[in-house]
């Protein structure tokens, strides 16, 4: 079988579609909890035939921009660059982590659109898209689909196509219209035989497992699942990361503000950075399991004593060792990393994050404890990655490997 | 070039001696440290020609057994099912996990020896011999060497063939005399092409990286390496684990005894398994940075709640997260993961530690602040790993494809 060799990776070229849906916070106790409530028969349908459920990791810290990178390239951070959504980089700059000028690896999809392999890239939040589509990927966004066409397919407008408006990127069904734009543009081109389709957090960051919105979300997601397999595609589903609720019982975050901290127990810094931070504020308000703290050398054995002693603060690190411990790019990375317990989030300093905007009580991510996130596959695993699905030792950045390599062992 | 496939990698046979050497605690810092101070000026000297020097991790918890297994396999605990030195069974038993019986992967050079390629393992403790040499691989350990020989290669006696009688197993040179035995037995057998060398961290336990007997440890180890290399063989160096003081500025080890502290607060457990424990109790006497917790369900919130408000306590784990997130066989693991912070050890109950028996200050390992290892070889990184390997994402479990494959650019 015709293979194709991407970051030292090779991925049989297939010959019917296959398509990767990454579940932006779509933590595993979403799918277990659907799957046991009967929400998503069609999964279980699948499941019970020949399809494969595991776990496995997300990059750290666990947000968006680093795993859908992580995702598309099957490398970590410290190859494909982009570590946060977020970062403070080495001349001091704050930036979104959302220009390709960032990234330092091609991604399996620009590689397949170079051989001549029909690509495509769809994206509930329009701040992924440049990056998922750098090298020439066909790509389209809901939050911009209004206008929009994908003119490599000869599509003019993406509304037109769906045969409805798009909703806003906060709609609780903008990643339902992502995945109908991968189903209408393959209806229409056949030929495409790699579909990417990067869903939103909207409703993981406001909805648990179990309530009604989640079931919602799940029911429809399961429903547009049935018409890919109807296709007759391969299905590969993943997370970008998973989700916890960062509040008490009755609903008030539960935060630990660094800067404010820090400056109460004289402990000057440079800056606290949260790379859970892109224009999507009524998410999470910046607020998620993980920060980076810039400061001068003499000061990070004090930063550490005060925060190590902090209940729901966890791993403190070293730039070098946070660098090779989550694989990170070092250069673009703080001089210490902070996570979070499961149930806490890092704040920069009170005042610095309105959370009034929240759709509902904290729900967050970015640190370990989101780490978790499902591997599902339409098909049995076979070849080298078989032993450790099993395990439940891959990771996320596996999925197109999985996917592309399901039916011919290679690996 | 001629390859085996042992656990879905592929290793090219050398046509030359390819030594891969373990240092048992050999921290980064330790080798940083003493070359700064010119204590290796062999490695100096490699390192300035043309060898490379990386580092990357261990698995965890950061243990002799579970790590010195990923090396010879290629693979994580998860697939070759040895977590820790000790650990509790589904039936309740606890067992010290140093019988062949419970690996469930093949060694590389158990298939090396298959193949018909002449293989020699050597240990310090011989605790690890047995795992090491399962498959057919000829070993010697330092600790039984009196009156032992290696019969595949017709030596009859070892300390026949050193010329001096072996040192005891808590002597700081016995690691010294199992690199003696791997070079006397190369030179009398240059047809060996595969030799694993596994020493122990008796002199890491008791000094830190710069004190007298770290010098003394790494200035003999610096010696032995270049006689290695005068041989003309390949070598690649890393450690199993790092190493931390557990202890305060006035010597008194920092250790939260568990048992205790749930028993105090009310809250039941079956059973807390060290997974350090092992034969060599005055190396750690039992304390290390990593416990299981093993009890009833109901319990794990509460056990939760009390240990993660401990300063010093860092990550707590269900069983399956941990299973997923330290890539660990999940029937082989506590229903909670505890793992401490850099200066803090986990305990059982007071009285189960004796610490008057220690060579020095507490000293250890087990935890994620002592998964650092180097990566050590005597020539460039090539081949798919180069880029991993200079981004410091690549582990202990990777050093044998380094070691082979540096030649030929397969992995």
């Amino acid at each position: 079988m015709n293979a194709i060799i991407v970051n030292d990776r090779s991925y049989a070229v297939p010959d019917h579609p296959v398509v990767v849906i990454t579940v932006d916070g779509g933590d595993p106790r979403y799918f277990r909890d659907a799957l046991e409530r009967g929400i998503m028969p069609r999964l279980r349908k699948l499941l019970d035939d020949e399809g494969s459920f595991g776990v496995g990791m997300s990059e750290i810290p666990s947000l968006t921009n680093p795993n859908n990178l992580s995702i598309v390239t099957g490398v970590a951070p410290a190859l494909h660059g982009i570590p946060g959504n977020y970062c403070r980089l080495p001349d001091g700059s704050l930036e979104l982590l959302n220009d390709p000028k960032y990234l330092r690896a091609p991604s399996i999809h620009a590689a397949f659109q170079s051989a001549g392999i029909p690509t495509l890239t769809v994206t509930a939040k329009d701040k992924l898209r440049l990056l998922l589509a750098h090298g020439g990927v066909p790509s389209v966004s809901v939050e911009r689909a209004a206008g929009a066409g994908i003119p490599q397919y000869g599509i003019d407008d993406v509304e037109t196509l769906i045969g409805s408006p798009a909703p806003g990127v906060y709609d609780p069904l903008a990643s339902h219209y992502a995945m109908r734009i991968g189903l209408a543009a393959l209806r229409a081109h056949p030929e495409l035989r790699l579909i990417y389709v990067s869903l939103t957090d909207r409703v993981q960051h406001a909805a648990a497992p179990g309530d009604e919105l989640s079931d919602l979300f799940f029911s429809e997601f399961d429903a547009l699942l049935g018409e890919y397999l109807e296709e007759g595609c391969t299905v590969a589903i993943t997370a970008d990361h998973g989700m916890n609720a960062k509040h008490d019982d009755r609903g008030e975050p539960r935060v630990h503000y660094l800067l404010d901290i820090l400056a109460e127990r004289g402990v000057p810094v440079h800056e606290v950075v949260l790379p859970i931070t892109d224009p999507y504020v009524k998410h999470h308000g910046a607020l998620g399991g993980f920060a980076w703290l810039h400061l001068d050398p003499e000061q990070a054995v004090r930063a550490k004593e005060v925060l190590g002693g902090l209940s729901g603060i966890e791993e403190i690190w070293d730039r070098e060792e946070a660098a090779t411990v989550y694989e990170l790019p070092v250069d673009r990375i703080g001089d210490l990393a902070v996570t979070a317990a499961a149930d806490t989030a890092l704040g920069r300093s009170r005042e610095d994050h309105d959370l009034s905007q929240l759709h509902g009580n904290l729900r967050s991510h970015g640190g370990r404890h989101e780490q978790l996130v499902p591997l599902i596959l339409s098909h049995p695993v076979v070849g080298p990655l078989a032993t450790r699905f099993e395990a439940g030792t891959l990771r996320n950045r596996d999925i197109h490997d999985l996917a592309l390599n399901r039916a011919s062992g290679e690996g």
